[in-house]
């Protein structure tokens, strides 16, 4: 999709619509033509078009037989970018194939919850009401509980060697709101975010929705052609690059130590902030992977979100960021008008088990069990002619079908038939490729689920083959 | 504060920074005088004067000696609006004030944690966790938990008489987070917001962060000058009018129900979004307020934040908005992107305590609790020449002394003597008057407390009388 062509559409659109809300035009009022307008305002006649189409979905004008456009009478509401931007999608959104209530679940990237620590945690739950009584009548601070971020701070220590403080870590609602935040803080409209191409959709959503110009770099399974990303950086100066090194979403891919540390560098010389998105980061199956980005970076470039909830508990919405100093403040102010701060509850209780030994016990079995479920799920798939790059950790196979195949049909067929993915569009922040590409997580469905479900995928791919 | 001149002041400032970040000017340049920019600009001497500042403020820029502005090599990082804002505040803000530790604290309108029910809360999160055992290794919809909503629609129907459904009701991270999301699906740069004069501090920060252009209606004891809304809605157009008409905050004020059905009315005729928050419905001494906006409202004007957690448990972070259909998508998408839900937790928490006939025995003892204590600040206030309108219910006086006093000096003096409160001006959506008004939170401090706190506040203003 042409970039330049939707912000053209999105002007007219915006052109129109506020003549009308001022009432330049009138209910039942005639319109300029398609024609006219497209010449007063000196833009292609599809894109005054497009524009119109908008209008028309939204109840704000309608088409009189084939005499033109007409001012509705005023009974919608306000709309807004993000409206545009949903009416203009033609595919699935990631959210309305998670809506879908299918048997087998290789849509979502969660961990199936019977794999989780449910009970334990419930006990220390009631722990965390005998030590602090009143947790539930405090807020926490809008940088997080200090008692938290002590304890993440000697992690980080222990774990990396890099120093740092409980003054360097914001704790957020979940690694979307930090995303959101961060985004809400640095992106304003039409500025340029560099993203790995392809990538996660709910970070390609929150860029879109600041109205950001996205740029992106191919993610193959050594990493990034560096020297591209020097001349994307050097050509288009991205505010951000958002970047998910670790058993990246959705390839798997692990981009290695050498090229982290020549890419902080890079975003130092071209003043380019890193946020490195790490949910991953502990669900590997036989060696850990490489030190994140930030363990390299002297000069304060890299915003680190480092998710743990995935695997202890996704229903507490915790998440940690390691925010450069000087950044600090400009964060602290957007999640304190956003929430004033994260519950203190979910907090504590994510506390006690992350300081609890049980949590190393907890994921060892679960990458057992997960290395389990992905090979399940690759036994199946390798009896098809369809290939991927088995990956060392995560909960995604980005698998490449041999053709191009209509995804939206696809997915319609599948759900038809209990089974979801992702569509590798979905994945595409320029969205436009990715055609014959699938992810399917195989961390959710049990071991029968998976034999089963892929299955069924399969029978359902070939009768497109 | 002039409001033209402020976002001239930001424009030169942001024209400054991109031609330095654009290396227009490199480290170490010499940068344009005052005198030259501010014709080359055609904007006054001061304008650029203020602009330099803040960059120099920012370590941007440098003074060498007499001879003029110097750029400052890029140790710093991107610097957004809001840091922007704060720089040119020049008092304190809401919550530097709350970071005071002090003994007499009223400048939080937080109720003392010993009377909320925390002992209760205890109890019935294991209830849920034996209801729900895997509430914690799950999310929850983006619209909130079902059975939450169900529950609430079902309060509302039968306290209401409107009819409604779990459909119309959205759930959010505390009312703060319901505010910031309606602001970034409604407001866009210098779009108009109307705001009551006095009005919630967080508030009119969410807006100004969303570079709204603010204008106010004076909030009176009987409510507001309906002839005079009408008329800034005619001339100015305003997206969205923010109203706390129910123990309104700073005032204590609540607008009478005739003035409810004429303000919808008008708010459809000008197709102005009222956003109407109602934190203190049920914090009421005598009498039940009047039915809420919302319940007048035929044609989707309105949109409900409701609050429960102030008396229930505010570290629980849970808010309900009653939304009018055209509006949910928009709100939706924001709120799914923001933060992809609410923890699951928190609502399952909230329902169970919500649906227990325990909330109401609460609510009875905790309006006589915070009765008693609002009469005790009043009685010590009545030694004083200082005014104010008793309220019917909420959680502040909003006091007038009798000259105008120089509030920061004021404010650091109190704390000096580990008393906090809330200036007036702070409350001021224009940042220009009320700086003979305070706000003082009865709520949260103890009995002994409020005598000794008043007493103490008493004296620090005298010796300005």
């Amino acid at each position: 999709m042409n970039k330049q062509r939707k912000y053209l559409f999105e002007e007219v659109y915006e052109y129109l619509w506020q003549r009308i809300e001022r009432s330049d035009w009138k209910t039942g009022d005639k319109l300029p033509s398609i024609r006219e307008l497209s010449m007063e305002m000196n833009v292609h006649r599809l894109t005054v078009y497009k524009a119109y189409q908008m209008l028309k979905q939204q109840g704000k004008v309608f088409v009189k037989d084939k005499s033109g456009y007409y001012v509705q009478g005023s009974s919608t509401s306000p709309i807004d970018g993000h409206s545009l931007l949903r009416a203009n999608e033609k595919t699935y959104t990631l959210s309305e194939i998670h809506q879908q209530s299918v048997q087998y679940q290789f849509s979502q990237a969660l961990i199936d919850p019977n794999l989780l620590p449910n009970h334990f945690l419930s006990d220390y739950v009631k722990k965390v009401f005998d030590l602090y009584p009143k947790v539930l009548s405090t807020y926490s601070t809008v940088q997080g509980d200090m008692e938290l971020r002590d304890t993440l701070a000697t992690y980080f220590i222990t774990r990396y060697k890099t120093h740092l403080s409980h003054d360097d870590i914001l704790i957020t609602s979940g690694s979307q709101q930090a995303l959101h935040l961060i985004s809400q803080l640095f992106i304003k409209p039409r500025d340029t975010v560099l993203l790995e191409r392809p990538s996660y959709s709910a970070a390609i959503d929150i860029f879109k929705s600041q109205d950001a110009h996205l740029i992106a770099i191919d993610i193959q399974p050594y990493g990034y052609d560096l020297e591209k990303v020097e001349m994307l950086m050097k050509q288009y100066k991205p505010r951000l690059f958002y970047v998910n090194p670790t058993f990246h979403n959705p390839t798997g891919y692990t981009v290695p130590t050498a090229q982290r540390k020549k890419l902080v560098e890079l975003a130092e010389r071209y003043n380019c902030v890193i946020v490195e998105d790490d949910a991953y980061h502990d669900i590997y199956f036989e060696k850990a992977p490489p030190p994140p980005l930030y363990t390299f970076d002297t000069a304060g470039v890299v915003i680190y979100v480092r998710s743990f909830c995935k695997y202890v508990s996704p229903g507490l919405r915790v998440a940690a960021c390691v925010v450069p100093p000087a950044m600090k403040d400009g964060l602290l102010t957007v999640k304190g008008l956003a929430d004033n701060g994260s519950p203190l509850l979910n907090q504590k209780i994510f506390l006690h088990y992350f300081s609890s030994p049980r949590l190393q016990q907890h994921l060892e079995k679960l990458r057992i069990a997960l290395q389990i479920r992905k090979e399940i799920m690759e036994e199946e798939l390798q009896k098809t002619n369809w290939s991927w790059i088995s990956p060392d950790g995560g909960l995604n196979l980005w698998v490449q079908l041999p053709d191009p195949l209509p995804t939206d049909q696809l997915l319609q067929k599948a759900i038809e038939n209990s089974v979801s993915f992702v569509p590798g569009l979905i994945c595409d922040p320029l969205q436009q490729g990715f055609s014959s590409s699938l992810r399917l997580s195989y961390s959710y469905a049990n071991e029968e689920q998976l034999r089963v479900g892929v299955r069924r995928l399969i029978e359902v791919v070939n009768t497109y083959a």
